[in-house]
């Protein structure tokens, strides 16, 4: 293999730049080339490439966001569309693809490889954390300690004013960064999409707790966790009880910023590790960090199979929560 | 002067912490007591009140919130509500007062001195800085630095994704927040309450950058400056021109954390000058900064006149965001 | 088991007031009272004890530091001191501890359970991340990213004067903070007391990265790694070559501030398990987190067995500093 | 004027990124020109120029040193140096300068027009603060909110271990930093180079606030407030007393990392203001920022005179370090 191509699609998640660093400077040291492919399947359908060199990528592991920008394409999703990038690949002379995003990327990657014969190899990221095949995705730990901070402040206002406040962080389908966030940031109660969420049962702990001299409460919500999130289950709530609370959403914040060390960590580690796996001839596979190992998933398993959060830290909350 | 009293009201402030910390050591120093009320004029009411000793006070000058918690009382809205509050004084020994809040704050004080002859020395402490008589109040510089830090996470989405976002922060009556999160930001529009604002001309302008090639935009939305916010602006905008835009509001998170170094000595100064204007027989009055030295401000100026923005700055965000 | 001690032992970490948080706390939920320790062994045998009931844990999961004080003590050395500290934990009614430390501290604890049959389970609170049977230990991701954060700082300037900068992180006899920020921070060499270091040979590889057109670089130096530090290390590859450089000993910042959510989950999780292995029977082992799940590891092991850095990411680390 | 120069100087500061941008914009707001001097008078000399246009400074503002590098130049003290740089200038087409920089960068632009009639208008970036003519210097604020973190962080170790920190920040003549970090960092002694500075006196201190009760403090030291900076301080303090303390020194992490709001909007209206100063025929002078207005002073006096530290905040922070 002498000449790969990169991009990042999909939401944007910090530790993007950190991969697509490791990927041109692991490239280099296998004296294989770099074509940066701009705007993800939209910009390869166009053409847009650019060479990465080993300098191209300096100073951008600290960076948020994506260097290759990222976008969705509608083309994409038809065979004629992916027929015009696969052409402009071939034209570029790219032989082989590493494709930075979540479970939307992959599909599309997986496509590429049965249609087109074009070996990717996928690398997680994506601040949900809910691909199969890795303990973590590429900007989860940054999105859970961005949404924490921002707890930590609410927090200084909810105890101030001796307030309940509803927080809703992403997760449409998955509830890790609600778990890890509510978990860290002392939350009364966490509302995840994998469990049943009942609103008599909450009002009645937050009742509960101002029983037993808690004078100010977090719950925090992912936003698919209750139809309309945060301010949905709070109305839900207030059917039952005359709780008052606020409603803060936190938003787009929670994409952007430096990565953590463990991102950018992570990052470097899947993105060389992407290379080698291409440059070995293997496809159609993420690599993932399992246990501190590397460890290769088929792109179909890692998209389709369901990866749980951790049950026991949500009871840990519940007895931490007092 | 043996005895004073202080108490924070109104929406809580990052320094106000540093201000309760200031009033009790230079008090110390000047051989008076003094006493810590809760809950505001609440708390005034029911007579909640601790003795604050110099030891008290240590380690909270980091220290997001307010210690003496924060509340709003409908009681202290009626004569009769006002004169438990005096009794409640009077029974404690309480020759005069601090009080640390924003107007509304202020406004109670006025009557309380009226009313019933207690001498009260306010100091400016709310994130909105919308206070006459003093070039800054406590917990701005902090809200703004928070809020600037949120914009700047959202602009690696925002140029990630080459999108637009309209970002709201805290200002139902003022700009203050937004003029300077704005221009730090590096925003391509404004939007204060202090000018009209014109969704057709924006519009135009988020257009107009397109055009000369910017990819990604953030106009920072004061909450007041248009109806509905940054949600109701875009909306207004979406009439004229079809433009793609996310909406994030900050909300909550721009009260809390650690206040920064200018608010900790800001509201350090102010506490302390504060009670050397009580302990002179001064009342009647905010303490604020201004153009670098302290000033007095009698309450009902500091209330009733109102402080402009600089429109010079908004002149020049207007020049720096081509 | 109706009556545990916990205390903090050794240099603080980020995250032992979690860790306090979860033991107070999963006690009340077992029906077990728990008594604070003040400034570990030392206080110990002078009977410093309070009553920690689940109040009085609130608010402190946020916070870096230890509110039970931490001191190290030449009287527990010995076996009169150790008879006094037995004694007063059989006076306090005291059936069990939990100890939360680094590798003194379990070392204590071993001849405390050896000599006075006290049960005590250990919980790994150090920065160094230098403990067996346990992937990570409390308050290491914290000081990752702290001096991550001050490398990033530097960066700026070494940049900015196109300069080399020899930055000595913790680390006595091991060299986890070093390897994990020295890859995180894009460092060109990272110098860990697990490995030779070989001052002519980094001497070439910095004269090499300048003939590769990089103006500016990164050394990142354990304490332990080298005679002297950072400073040691960079006198002894000037006299190979005229490299101009300056260094800055990060220091005493690395121990402290809010923990991240990492730790404090892990802080959380281990203080739990710790109370929950001691309330089964169990004694003389510490709590840990292997591949995700709690284990639990006899003391001795812990502190004897060698725990190794990833050496992958040391070789992963020089390819990407290219 | 059609074109104009522009470059940083000497020890870059947070916030000169941003004084480039302004520069850039409000320049070509005016119709003129802007060639970006790289590596400030040793590149003037080399001829190390580029053209910056609007989108050349896209993404700077909140970047922490500067995109234009800095360095010192021996040969620009030698008139044939001048005379070199003032030959390319001239080739260039540039028609008048603003520099960026401190006191040294401002003798060079005084020589600069004394010799070759080369309009220059200054901007004060330096963390120092130490410069007339102007309330604060781009970079002071930042630098300044560094430093309190990282103080903030060693409480958090000096609470917890009871211990005394001498905490070294930068200053060599000047204090600013000092007192601002020491006054809210709430630290119990203040060193500046401003006031003589008695060990015997602050050793006496320390044992009288033990005395009182306190078992940790910090002291926040200039580095030229003292011979041999904290740790000269330390050893002389413990010619008088047996005080056990720790020295920090804060270092380089003090120049670098993102600029705060108030950094930014002073680079933003500063930068600004220089260009239009240079276009109205203005040339020798520093813009400044005086009690909330922009103002011009003559390079000569922003060097040579004096500004002094705010004497009563010095005072305050011992009433208040109880």
């Amino acid at each position: 293999m002498r000449r790969i191509g990169v991009f990042t699609s999909g939401g944007d998640a910090p530790g993007m730049n950190a991969a697509i660093r490791a990927v041109v400077r692991q490239a280099y040291a296998l004296g294989i080339e770099v074509i940066g492919i701009r705007r993800g399947y939209a910009g390869m359908i166009l053409g847009e490439m650019v060479p990465l060199g080993v300098r191209d990528v300096a100073n951008i592991l600290q960076r948020g966001g994506t260097i290759l920008l990222t976008a969705r394409s509608q083309d994409f999703l038809t065979p004629e569309g992916r027929a015009k990038a696969a052409k402009k690949l071939l034209e570029a002379g790219i032989e082989g693809l590493v494709a930075i995003g979540g479970d939307g990327t992959f599909r599309g990657a997986m496509r590429l490889i049965e249609e087109h014969r074009i070996p990717v190899v996928g690398v997680p990221g994506t601040i949900d954390n809910d691909l199969y095949g890795t303990d973590y995705t590429i900007g989860f730990d940054t999105a859970v300690n961005t949404a924490l901070e921002a707890i930590d402040r609410i927090r200084d206002t909810a105890a101030s004013h001796e307030r309940v406040f509803f927080i809703e962080v992403m997760g449409r389908n998955a509830g890790f960064i609600a778990l890890d966030v509510g978990l860290a940031g002392g939350a009364e109660v966490i509302a995840v999409p994998e469990e049943p969420v009942d609103p008599e049962a909450i009002a009645e702990g937050l009742l509960e707790s101002q029983r037993r001299g808690k004078t100010s409460s977090i719950v925090v919500v992912a936003e698919g966790a209750y139809p309309g999130g945060a301010a949905g289950l709070l109305a839900a709530i207030q059917e039952h009880v005359a709780v008052e609370a606020r409603v803060t959403v936190l938003g787009h914040i929670q994409r952007g910023g430096s990565p953590t060390a463990k991102d950018r960590i992570l990052a470097s580690r899947l993105g060389a590790a992407a290379v080698e796996a291409l440059a070995a001839g293997t496809s159609g596979v993420m690599v993932g960090e399992v246990e501190g190992e590397v460890e290769l998933t088929p792109l179909k398993e890692a998209v389709e199979r369901r990866k749980d959060i951790n049950r026991s830290l949500l009871s840990l909350s519940r007895v931490l929560a007092l």
